[in-house]
């Protein structure tokens, strides 16, 4: 029951000055809230919903940029990795290995990541039931590894959209595994605009409010100094400006739920 | 951005001393936690999944009833209508009447329930989706009556699952009506049990959290002093004592809520 | 395992005329493919996205027009009832009463239903599963009356979308009633035109195909000589002179399909 | 407008003599049938459910088993791969390459499938609109290999199960490229046993009865000499009986769905 880490970042590291840039005005807000920072950028958009979307600078330079930005703000660092490779990679450099949600049944790469012996955060597939993370988790388990996470970042609901079931946090939250909220990507709209996806980034402060009221261990958020523009998930990712009044009030809602768990108290 | 309101009962009217028993209970605790109380309980169940479920007390009796809880306890009471002609007789003693989710595109029923000239709670159908709203509530305004209450109670998810999409709440506060969150309904699996609906009333403390710190004018929840032997929504009903401690959790978290609209402060 | 039949009209009943002119045309293309038909229209549609839109003829001059039909071309008729009285009425003159979906878990309307002695057929609740039917039915059989039909006219699916699960049609067939197959609301787009429904027409002989395919009793398909100006469900309407070609399709597959009952055969 | 093919085997090599008395009953059905047939099996599941789940014979054994069946029954062969040196070395033996659908967006794996040059049969992602295989296709399509299949194997259908939508079959069709019906997996249940997925095979026939109706390139189905005994997909694999009067029913609907393409006769 620790008071709520934010996890955030660019979608993807644009360039040093870019991912330096965000980071710092990241990390500074997050101390004036009194909230813990771990920063979040990908050096590989490795499933993009087309050919021509913008990858990114590739996992020798993201490494480098990441490990940069822990030297000098002195926060965690967490990227996403999608081979064994890439994995053993990452895992020399960043604190948290992220697994991304349409990799997060492929066996090798779960021991891969269990095996740095890194925090493994496993996003759940969009096409899950929060209850068969169980078994997802124990894959990376079995490595005599347990620093995992559990992401929620939004579960198929029709063609193109997502949904958030927010019964799904103390679902999750039963493996004993702390369960982390993404209020950015569960507010995508995958392939929503034919060669790239949509996305709603206006609602993405009421879900995470909703989940800090429910009980969560950390909220997930992709911010950018100019959405619009960037090259990639640039319709949901929140303006920096939302960062400060989103934790305030976050922290605020934190409070209470903390102060009576879920199950057990009503 | 008043403070949130209470819509709570049983789910149908048992007997006169029971739905009496219930209703000061709540209206106490309500009172207890500063909160304004409305009482709801239905007079027939008229869409059970089985023709063996128990309907209920029926019209005459139940009315009565309700001006009796009204009268002794001094909270406005709410009561579900499914045709024309028990509109206009609840619309004669009731303070609400309420349009139930399946029936919510039934165009004669809504201006009839329009045309009392009581406030009229329409529960969203759960085969539509929030902005669908706007069309039902035009509806009931067309009569010259705009005191519609919009009312969220889950929407189809699969086969016997509902899930509660939270971006639906701002969507039908657009509409400038006060939208209800029905925290019970929301966790009823419909045919779950064969001949009854199930449910997981764990679930609904923490959905009515998430609606709270998202923002919305009342929570509604169904509360037995029995649950698991009640004649109807048994599984998804909370027990009595939950309701103090759910009251000051909801009371805390609409604090924060309310002291910053979700689409313009972020 | 008789071969199919067609239920086939307009949406509704725009006028004498109207009616009788379209099912003369379907009526004669139906007996030129050697296929029985029933003659469907709707003397009112009561449950329009907005209230804007065109409701019919009313009930005196629909089922007037109905009894004209059946009069006049020797085939049975069927349209859609929406509360106890109009039950009675129209079970004076039709031969299959008609259940809406958003109204078939309304149990006083099935047992009106039920007890004129007339063919019911109950329309599945777009937020039902196949296997929910079994109650609904028994709601209408318990007034003695077994001519029940049940009809698949898709499922919700995320927002504004329905689909089709065609396992549906072998599990409600257990109930051991006929089941129909709607082709064409089975392709409505719900609300996607902000005051009207959407659809796509052309995937309907495609689904009508794979319902004939896997085994039905009747396909149901609405037709208009001007879907695109017609005044409710244009969008998903057939040209008339699809119905040829698909009525001999469709024979074709019911051949096969009728040749091997899908559950012990394999 | 050829006629199906059949693509067909055992969900993964249990051993040499398995695959080949698996593949030349399948065989031979399928000459007795007249219908060109594919063998597919895996060599490693590397996606399982729980990491209890037997994974299969590996890459070395599978492929020199996959090229004994060719060799022997002269049939060409279809494996799944997972990442890009398997998919190099795969590309030496098989037919035909599958991407599965969990990764149908990994960029990478596209691209080498398609640099083999041998022909890509792409699972839609359980997450994925039919429209959405526009793009994926065009990533294989960029190394200049046309010789692309699309397959839909069922969509996210709220948790632990799957539905089928036959609209997306047209859909695909109008990227140009075959599209295959994958009958088993598409009546899966995920998850749906715990620590396994469930399923029930009782509706494949019917679904694939569905898929030749409206019009497809191929049909896949998983079959098995005991299905409730094999090591994975036991519960949705069909018993070999039923793969003769199957194939003749197949036969008999495409001939009626292949005499009128479906969106330009109707």
């Amino acid at each position: 029951n620790a008071p709520f880490v934010l996890i955030a970042g660019p979608c993807q590291i644009e360039s040093r000055e870019h991912a330096l840039k965000i980071a710092a005005f990241l990390s500074e807000t997050a101390k004036a809230a009194g909230v813990p920072f771990v920063f979040k950028a990908s050096y590989d958009k490795a499933n993009r919903t087309s050919l021509k979307g913008t990858r990114g600078v590739g996992i020798e330079a993201g490494l480098s940029i990441l490990a940069e930005v822990r030297d000098r703000l002195g926060c965690p660092v967490l990227t996403d990795v999608h081979d064994i490779e890439q994995t053993r990679r990452a895992g020399e450099v960043v604190d948290i290995l992220q697994i991304p949600a349409f990799l997060c049944r492929q066996t090798d790469l779960l021991l891969a990541a269990g095996e740095t012996g890194k925090a493994v955060n496993i996003k759940k597939g969009q096409f899950l039931a929060p209850w068969d993370m169980q078994n997802v988790a124990d894959k990376v388990a079995s490595t005599g590894n347990d620093r995992v996470l559990l992401t929620d970042r939004g579960t198929s609901f029709g063609y193109g959209a997502l949904i958030t079931d927010f019964r799904g946090l103390p679902t999750m939250a039963e493996t004993g595994y702390p369960v982390v909220f993404d209020a950015t990507h569960s507010v995508q709209e995958p392939g929503g605009r034919g060669s790239s996806s949509g996305g709603k980034r206006v609602f993405a402060p009421a879900l995470a409010r909703a989940a800090v009221a429910v009980g969560c261990a950390a909220v997930f958020v992709e911010a950018h100094d100019d959405p619009d523009n960037a090259p990639s998930d640039g319709p949901n990712m929140l303006p920096l400006p939302w960062i400060a009044p989103l934790l305030s009030d976050l922290k605020a809602l934190d409070a209470v739920a903390k102060g009576r768990t879920l199950t057990e108290a009503y």
